[in-house]
C-alpha cells in the first residue's frame, strides 16, 4: 500500500467521487491499526463516531450537495490539549484523567463545521511542555518525534490522518514537524482562537495546523482563520521569494547534517531564482531564550500553582522544574521580560523590510536518538516570542536517513505571503516526505 | 476680560481673520502672567519660541495659505512627561532636572505639524503618580486640581491655553478635568502613540487630549489619531444616545453633591430624549482596583528600580511606597493581574452591547479641600484597566461652588460615537465651565 496522498489530493478525489469519506477513514484506520502499537501517536480514538460522521458526510456528497470545504469527509487528528466534545482532554497529565470536554474548542468546531472527520486525540507531552510522551518517530522508532505536538506529527508522517491540530509555545509545532518530515504552520500570535485549549503561557501560546504539504497548510489556515486567499489565478504563478538567511547563532548551533541540508536547499532555491540575502541577527537576539523561558515559566506556574501545591507528585520532572522556576521569579523581572518581548518583536519585524521571508534551519539537529528528550526548540522559540508566523517543511535527509526541515518566518499577520513563499520553495525542493519503508516501521 | 472661547471658536475667528495667532498667544500669556503665580500650572514657558511660531503661522495665513488644521495658530500646553524638543522633560521629579529633550514626542510632533503654538510644559505630579504638585485648583485655590495632569487642567480652566496634552494611568486625565471643570478624553488603550512619553505602567498608560469643550476634544482626537470623522451633515444632527448608568459601587462611594449633580444631569438628559438604562456592574468589578494597583506598582517599579536603589531619597513618599510595593510582588501574582485585566476588559465590553455608552459620575467628590492629595481615582481606574475610551465633561456645580463631572465610557476603538454622545449631552446640559470670577482667582 503506497502512502496516502495529501489533503488536497483527498479533497480532489472526493470531489470527483473517486473515493468516499468512509473509504478515506478506513485507509487511515488501517494504518492506525497496523502501526499505532509501535508509534503511540494517539491518546484515544473515536472510531464509532468517526465512522458515523464519515457515513453522513458521504451521504451529503452522494445526494449531490457540494462539499462544505476542502476538508469535507477528510480524517483529522486533534492534539490532546484541544477540547473535543465527548472526549477527555488529558493534556498528557494524570491529573486530567477523565476530564471529558462538554463542547468543542473554537478551532475544533471550525474543523467540524467544515466537514472534517475527527479520528481522535493525538498525544501531547505533559501539559504541552518538556516531559516526553511515549510517541516514537516513524522514521526511526528509537528517536524522538519531537514535542509537544508529538502525536500529530507522527500520525501525519504515517498517514494515520490528513491534517492535525498542534500548538506551539516554544517549538512545539515546528520541531516535531521537522523531526517527522511533515509541515507545520505557527500563525501570528493571537491570529487563531485559543478558546477551549489547555493553556501553557498566555503571552506565547500559538495554536496551528500541521499537514503533509504546504498546500495543505494553506487550505487549513484559510479554513481556521476564516480568511480568504488571493484568487486562483494569482496563486498559479508564484514568484521566487526574497529570502533573508539568518546565520550566526543558527550556524553555530546546527550540526553538520542540518547545515548541509540547509545549504543545499538554499543553493537549489537560488538556482531557481530566489534571492538569498544573508542577514545579521537582531541586536538583542542572544537574550531571546532567557526571556522566553522566563515568561513561559511564570505563566505556566501561574496556571498550575494551586494544583501543583496540592499534587506536586503528579507532575513530571521538567514540568516541576518549570513551575518551581516560575514561582521563584519576581514581578519586575517578569515585567522586564514582557517589555523585551515587545522590543524583540519590533526588531524581528524590522528584519523583514527588505525581504519577503526569513529562513533558518528548522532544528539544530535531526531527531535525537532518544525517547528521553523532545529535542531542542532553540531555533523556534525566538519566533514564538516575537509572535511572527512561521512555516516548517522538509528540505532534505541527513546521512542517517532522517528528515531535515526548513523554517521560514513571515511578517506579522502575513500568513498568506509566507505560505506562498513556502509553496514555491516546497515545489523547488521536491522533498518526498515519506518516512516509512516496511523496514523502518514495523507493521 | 471675559474668559476666552473654545478652540473651535478660536479657529473660526482665525479663519475669518478676526484675530491672529499672535493676538491669541498674547491673550493666553496675559492670563498666565496674571494668574500663574497663584495657580502654578506651568513648569516652564517657551515664550520666545511661541511668539516666533505664532508670528510665522500668522504670516502663513496672511499670505493666503489655508490653515494647516483647526489648531493652526492656537496656543497649547504639554504635560511635562511628553518630550518637547529643546525643553526639559522633568516629569515632576528632581531626578530629571536638566533632562532636555532632543526631539518631540510623537503626539507633540503631530500638534506642531498641525500648526499648534506650544506655550510650554504643564505641571505633572511626580512621575505622573500620586505625590501632589504645587498646582492649585482655579475654582478655589485651597483645593487640589487633581492629578496627575494637574497643570493641563488648571491652565485650561483659566484660559492659559486652548488645548493640552494629558495622560492617564489610573484617573489622571478624568479626575483633574472633572475637578477643574474642563473636558478630557482618555482614548482606547494603544490608540495614541506613547513614543517620547515618560512611562508609568506599560499595560495602563493612556495619553490623551484635554480642552474646554467636547467639540474641542473631537477636533484634537481626530488630529492626534489621524482618523477622519463622519461628514459634516451627519454630525449636525446627533441623536439622543442610549446610556447605561452604573450604580452600586459608584453610588455608594459618591458624596451627596456628586450624586445630586449626576442624578440631575441624568434627568435632564432623559427629558431631552436619551434612554437611561441602569446596568449592573460586571461580576468581577470589586477586584478591579486591587488588580489595577498591582499592575501599576509592578510596572512602575520595573521602570524605576535601578534609579530607586541609587536615589531613593529623591522619590516622594507615595512614589516610594508604590515602587516598594511593586518590588515585593511575585511574578505569578502579577501574571494573574494581567489575566484579570483581559477578563475584565471583555466583561466591560459586554456591558456595551445594548447601550451606546456607559455613564458614571467622573469622581466620588468635587475637588477635595487640600493640596496634600490629588483626590480619588476610583471611578476612573476601572476604565484605565479595561482600556475602553472615556470622555469627561462638567455637568453641574456642588453647593460649595465646585464643578462636578460626568464620565462616559465607550466601546473599544469607539472614540467617534463616544464623542458624539458626549457632544449631545454637553449641549443638553449647557454647563458654563467658567471657573473664575475675580474673587475666586486672585489676579
Amino acid at each position: 500500500m503506497s502512502l496516502v496522498h495529501s489533503l488536497g489530493e483527498a479533497a480532489a478525489r472526493l470531489q470527483r467521487a473517486d473515493t468516499t469519506p468512509t473509504a478515506l477513514l478506513n485507509e487511515c484506520l488501517e494504518r492506525i491499526h497496523a502501526w499505532e502499537k509501535t508509534i503511540h501517536a494517539w491518546v484515544c480514538l473515536d472510531e464509532d463516531r468517526a465512522r458515523r460522521e464519515a457515513q453522513r458526510l458521504g451521504e451529503e456528497l452522494a445526494s449531490g450537495k457540494p462539499p462544505r470545504s476542502p476538508l469535507h469527509g477528510v480524517p483529522v487528528g486533534i492534539k490532546d490539549i484541544f477540547d473535543v466534545a465527548g472526549l477527555p482532554t488529558q493534556a498528557g497529565s494524570p491529573l486530567l484523567r477523565g476530564n471529558v470536554a462538554t463542547r468543542d474548542a473554537a478551532l475544533v468546531a471550525r474543523l467540524r463545521q467544515a466537514g472534517a472527520v475527527i479520528v481522535g486525540k493525538t498525544v501531547t507531552t505533559e501539559f504541552a511542555c518538556f516531559d516526553p510522551s511515549p510517541t516514537c518517530n516513524p522514521w526511526r522508532v528509537t528517536h524522538t518525534p519531537g514535542g509537544s505536538s508529538s502525536g500529530s506529527a507522527a500520525a501525519l508522517a504515517t498517514g494515520m490522518c490528513f491534517a492535525a491540530l498542534g500548538s506551539q509555545t516554544g517549538g512545539s509545532i515546528t520541531r516535531p514537524a521537522s523531526y517527522c518530515g511533515v509541515c507545520g504552520l505557527k500563525p501570528t500570535f493571537g491570529a487563531l482562537s485559543l478558546q477551549g485549549v489547555t493553556p501553557v503561557s498566555f503571552h506565547l501560546d500559538h495554536p496551528g495546523p500541521m499537514a503533509r504539504t504546504v498546500d495543505d497548510l494553506t487550505i487549513l489556515w484559510r479554513l481556521l482563520s476564516g480568511e480568504e486567499g488571493p484568487d486562483a489565478h494569482s496563486e498559479s504563478r508564484p514568484t521566487p521569494p526574497r529570502i533573508g538567511l539568518l546565520g550566526e547563532f543558527f550556524d553555530e548551533r546546527a550540526d553538520a547534517a542540518v547545515r548541509a541540508a540547509t545549504q543545499d536547499a538554499m543553493q537549489r532555491l537560488a538556482q531557481s531564482g530566489a534571492q538569498i540575502k544573508p542577514l545579521p541577527l537582531p541586536r538583542d537576539f542572544l537574550e531571546v531564550h532567557s526571556n522566553h523561558r522566563r515568561i513561559m515559566a511564570v505563566e505556566a506556574a501561574e496556571h498550575h500553582r494551586w494544583q501543583y501545591h496540592a499534587h506536586s507528585d503528579q507532575y513530571g520532572p521538567n514540568m516541576s522544574a518549570l513551575i518551581e522556576e516560575g514561582l521563584s521569579i519576581t514581578a519586575v523581572d517578569y515585567a522586564a521580560a514582557l517589555k523585551f518581548q515587545t522590543t524583540f518583536r519590533h526588531e524581528a519585524m524590522d528584519l523583514l523590510t527588505e525581504v519577503d521571508v526569513l529562513a533558518t534551519s528548522a532544528t539544530p539537529t535531526p531527531a535525537p536518538g532518544s525517547l528521553e528528550t523532545t529535542g531542542d526548540p532553540a531555533f523556534n522559540s525566538p519566533w514564538s516570542l516575537a509572535g511572527l508566523p512561521t512555516v516548517c517543511f522538509p528540505c532534505g535527509v541527513s546521512p542517517e536517513g532522517l528528515p531535515c526541515g526548513l523554517q521560514l518566518i513571515g511578517r506579522w499577520r502575513g500568513e498568506e505571503p509566507l505560505l506562498e513563499a513556502a509553496r514555491w520553495c516546497e515545489k523547488v525542493l521536491e522533498f518526498q516526505n515519506r518516512p516509512s519503508s516496511e523496514e523502518t516501521i514495523p507493521g
